[in-house]
């Protein structure tokens, strides 16, 4: 094999099948996939059959996950867990979840080929929902596979008034045995997952992996503003109390203080006057924030510092602010175990690891109430855009990913998993 | 008389007349009451009544006007024009316009009562169209005495597809004569009008009347900024393009500038992300800016600066800027003679002088084509709002300011009539 062509070993079959799942859609032209639909049948067989190929035993498991088992030197040993999604958001990009789905099944091929057997099992887990499009609840086939699953979820309804275990069932599965996708503690090593960057960091720094230290936690929240409408030209500008202006203040203030951390995002997303006219001084105003961080501590500091900041800002400019939090989510760090050991399978290539949080989030967030986890990271184009068709990542970048996470799969450390005791 | 009862001379009167013509309304329960409609007709009968009453000869003008005129010492004098508007917004409040044509019919009423006649003529004009609800342009009345009037505005439709010229025909007017209603600037001395003042100023300050030193010229924009749409998760603070947080600092810099000024006022009115998310960082914004002054040079320097700092943002924080104008319309100064006269006749009754410009636009704009203007503003409550149901003033603030007028017509001075050569 000469070296060309060992730097392409996993590439294009990679490409290749990301392609074969992309075509997999409910909707003609636009990638959608989403939960116990007949796409998800038709993709998660694919995935099946691949894995079969590899010399895995496949299944679909209780929630429409797709698992593939490698067994080591003999059957039943404790297991390596790894994988990704397979559904998608609408009109999505097709590396997001399948990389670690595909990639895995590559690597597994890659020993199955030369009779390699490991001192542990490996299970590929193709995840049946990470997104949550469907029910409007995300992770499920993780927290399924996590033992989290919430069984009330079972009575919500999709769009078209399908309730989840309905959907379940019309799938072939049965929703009183959600339960059994669940694994077990006590036989597992840990959980790595190879995914896309979805940011732009890998891209500018010119690196083509990195390790990821944490998945952010998030707060989100609504803040209405509520000042006083007055006429433009008649109200000279020391007596106004403008909605808008106070929420531009707010606004510069929260993304000022975002920058003041390493995995530190903040974001107003929603920003509006409601029924705003020309000619009319903002009597409200109204913004979304999400602030999120892979340190709980200094997503938790800034969170403070805004709504401190908020509350000031309209002290002084004499305007009422409601507050709301919507939705709070912890960090999910990554065992620095794991860390240390895809930093120095990063290394074995020549590449210094380049360590980064994780602001999106991923299955791992719901396994890491099973397992320690880690993440390997891969450069996407395109400045990183992500959930949406223009997300690319080169077949380049998808082969040395493949190299560096078949090494972290087969020289997964020996003593953390003797010492574990989860 | 005793003082009290000459205290309220006026007052009580031209709060029961506003009373009235408010109750003409094509809304029930809010004031609405538009050009050429049955209720303009309804409400032009009252008033011209109300200037019979007086001692005016009345009448219909071309365009709708109702002008009352009472002649001087001999028929044909040179005329001091004065009046406003009696059409109204939508769910208007009742003192806008109406005090000043309620007032100088007041006025003049008391001066005819004893037999009074001056060196020159007065016309009370009560204006048809200031608002410009019903073909969505502004000051038709005023602009057809001030002979500037637009015949192309003739084909304009109303909502329902009438046109202007149609429905002149429907009131029982020619549109072909409209041309009629405009005055000859030599046989006019000059125009004062008592109004609202529609804004806090003299409110906050404890006086009931101010002398109007400009009606204020304004640009409007609008601003479209376009950044860069991302994850809100996993694009880092110093890789965004957030077209957001940079309409965030646009919007705070014009509020700073404008505060420079002492008639300036910079109004952002409309702020919104199109299309936003809570996780998605903003790739559009857009705003609109309304920037007034009474004095042009002033309102310039302030639009040109603040267009050249919406350059330096967009181009610091590399999103691109498209900057439209709307609207853009010079300051009506008011004649410092007349100022000083208006302000003679404050200090006569113990109150010293507060100048102010105007925000809001008058039937002086258009009027100062005409000839020289000057405007006596009256204390309004509830912190100064208008256009509003929620729009007061009191019965002695009426009274005042119809005394202080009543002085500002019979004493409209002598010398400056004499060199007028406009």
């Amino acid at each position: 094999m000469t070296d060309a062509a060992a730097k392409l070993r996993f590439g294009p079959e990679i490409m290749s099948r990301i392609e074969e799942l992309a075509a997999i859609s409910h909707d003609r032209g636009a990638l959608s996939r989403h939960f116990l639909t007949t796409e998800h049948k038709a993709a998660g067989e694919l995935i099946k059959r691949w894995m079969e190929e590899a010399g895995m035993k496949a299944r679909f498991d209780a929630i429409g996950n797709v698992v593939g088992r490698y067994e080591g030197v003999r059957p039943g040993l404790p297991t390596l867990l790894t994988g990704s999604h397979f559904d998608t958001v609408r009109n999505a990009g097709k590396y997001d979840g399948m990389l670690g789905v595909v990639t895995p099944i590559s690597c597994i091929k890659a020993l199955h080929e030369v009779g390699g057997r490991l001192p542990f099992a490996i299970e590929v887990i193709a995840f049946a929902d990470e997104e949550g499009v469907r029910f409007n609840s995300t992770l499920l086939g993780s927290r399924a596979v996590a033992g989290s699953f919430d069984p009330t979820l079972l009575d919500k309804s999709d769009a078209e008034g399908i309730t989840m275990a309905e959907a379940l069932r019309r799938f072939g599965l049965d929703p009183a045995r959600v339960r059994e996708a669940a694994h077990d503690p006590q036989s597992v090593l840990g959980y790595v997952e190879i995914h896309i960057e979805q940011g732009p960091v890998l891209l500018n720094e010119g690196l083509p992996v990195g390790v990821v230290t944490s998945i952010a936690g998030a707060n989100r929240f609504v803040v209405r503003v509520e000042g006083l409408a007055g006429h433009a030209g008649t109200v000279p500008m020391n007596h106004r109390q403008d909605a808008a202006a106070a929420a531009a203040e707010m606004v510069l203030y929260i993304e000022k203080r975002c920058q003041a951390g390493d995995s530190l995002v903040g974001t107003v997303g929603v920003l509006e006057v409601p029924n705003g006219a020309t000619n009319v001084i903002p009597g409200a105003a109204q913004f979304t924030i999400d602030i999120r961080a892979g340190d709980d501590a200094v997503r938790k500091a800034a969170v403070a510092d805004v709504l401190w900041e908020i509350e000031a800002i309209a002290a002084r400019r004499k305007v009422k602010n409601v507050v709301t939090p919507q939705h709070e989510a912890h960090a999910s760090p990554c065992a620095s175990w794991i860390m240390e050991h895809i930093a120095d399978q990063i290394r074995a290539e020549g590449i210094e690891p380049r360590y980064l949080a994780s602001g999106a989030s991923h299955d791992g967030m719901a396994i890491s109430d099973l397992t320690d986890i880690g993440m390997l990271f891969v450069r996407c184009g395109n400045g990183g855009i992500s959930h949406n068709p223009a997300e690319i990542m080169t077949v380049e970048d998808a082969d040395l990913g493949a190299r560096v996470f078949l090494n972290v799969l087969r020289n997964f450390p020996a003593r953390e998993r003797a010492s574990m005791t989860r």
